[in-house]
């Protein structure tokens, strides 16, 4: 499918996405980038790629596929090493979870004859690092793009038939939509479950009590969401900022609007409150 | 290990304790009463119990051991049915999750020969209903334990050695404690999980499809939580309330923390706090 793919930065979905490309046997050379030596002797040794460096700029050279799937924080930094490198014709992608600021970073920095269409895969699990990833982390999940208007329409379309080849579904959205549905559907749930075992855990330090212990109770369940890369999420809730913030108010006030009624005792209201929740499950099961 | 065993209430936890009785030779009778015609009949039908009856005096009748297992709003009227019919020299358990209004109303009503032992196997699945049990439910959970200081010492031994035989391992607590420790594992968890579910399904109808499909990001996991029984949790919550609202209390305050950090863009602070999260994981998962 691609002469050259270069991956920058071998994590769990870098590591996951070089496994399904060598697997779906998508190009002829897999090479990636990561900035410790440590991980780019352990990709070599995994056989996840044929390459791997820390010389990010060598590494893209002549490739016709580039993938970015580092922290967003560091976009700017991997944008400035690769800009003066891309393949004319190339096609620069990424699988960022929050779109408008590393957008704009991106388009105004490249090349005109390179195709920029950000991919952001809902995939993931609560490990990090390449020895974490597996080749059908794609499987049955939805890929949104969220292409460039500069981007050729060839080039989108052959992405979608990448991302279709690892395994997933393919949509296209608006930048804005993206980062507003999904601060719905992940960021915030991700934000709640942190805050929740924060919670917990400064009162266990507080009251010295056994928590963990009868965590099986829901807690558990939280805390494998709140086991995810740190880093990762710290660049989404600042790059998705506006929609977070606004969100956690309609959370807080939702949630004071409950306290409410279990400090008044208001049977009805909570059941309505639970039996509605209850429905949307029903949807997602079915869907 | 008894000659009668009457089960209370067959929801999914009740059903699930006859049939883990049932499975074990730990009763040569086992009946139990609905107030619904249709579950006493489909309990029957099922195979679940020996007999079954909406008549819960007559049930009750001869019982070495009584199992409360209805939301924890009708112990009331449960107790007020059954405080005449109970044996000389029975046990008296439930399965409630908030013991201490239940454990004061129980302890009042009944004779002085009735040994009143609350029992809290920290088990449960979203689902509801005499058709979700299973004989499994309590393998290798806890279960505690809040006996009555009248309890006679052998039927706290009996007891507990009833829960092992269905696969639990048990705790004894006090009451004060044990409402403390589950409203922190469990009650908030669940609150939590309907809160986020509820805020999202507020946002916007236009969006649910869209809130529906890229669910796997995060929601979905929330949804299957606050999918539970709404009866049950509406109960437990108002049961609980003193414990409950404190607790929002401080999830708010330190969800305002983490909005702060985000709005000011404190990456450090935000790190940090989701390092520390993810310690727990590991304790919990090597628990």
């Amino acid at each position: 499918m691609f002469k050259k793919v270069c991956i920058i930065g071998c994590g769990l979905i870098g590591s996951s996405l070089a496994r399904a490309i060598k697997k779906n046997n998508l190009a002829d050379k897999l090479v990636s980038s990561n900035r410790s030596k440590k991980i780019n002797k352990k990709v070599l040794q995994l056989k996840i790629v044929d390459d791997s460096s820390a010389d990010t700029k060598k590494m893209v050279q002549g490739s016709d596929l580039i993938v970015i799937a580092t922290p967003l924080s560091s976009y700017k930094d991997v944008i400035s090493k690769i800009k003066n490198s891309l393949k004319d014709g190339a096609i620069l992608t990424d699988v960022g979870s929050v779109k408008k600021v590393i957008f704009n970073l991106v388009e105004k920095n490249i090349p005109k004859n390179v195709s920029w269409i950000p991919s952001h895969p809902i995939a993931g699990t609560e490990e990090s690092g390449p020895e974490s990833g597996f080749s059908e982390l794609f499987k049955n999940r939805w890929c949104i793009l969220t292409p460039s208007k500069k981007a050729r329409k060839k080039h989108i379309k052959l992405l979608k038939t990448f991302w279709k080849k690892v395994g997933s579904k393919v949509d296209t959205m608006e930048i804005k939509q993206h980062d507003f549905i999904l601060s719905i559907t992940s960021h915030i749930p991700h934000l709640i479950a942190y805050n929740i075992v924060n919670t917990s855990l400064n009162i266990q330090d507080e009251k010295k009590s056994n928590i963990v212990k009868y965590s099986a109770g829901g807690l558990r369940d939280f805390t494998r969401i709140a086991a995810s890369n740190p880093i990762m999420w710290r660049d989404i809730f600042i790059q998705n900022k506006n929609n977070t913030t606004k969100l956690i108010d309609k959370f807080i006030e939702n949630l004071e609007d409950i306290k409410k009624a279990i400090s008044s005792e208001d049977s009805d209201k909570l059941e309505k409150i639970f039996t509605k929740t209850k429905k949307i499950r029903k949807d997602i099961v079915e869907a």
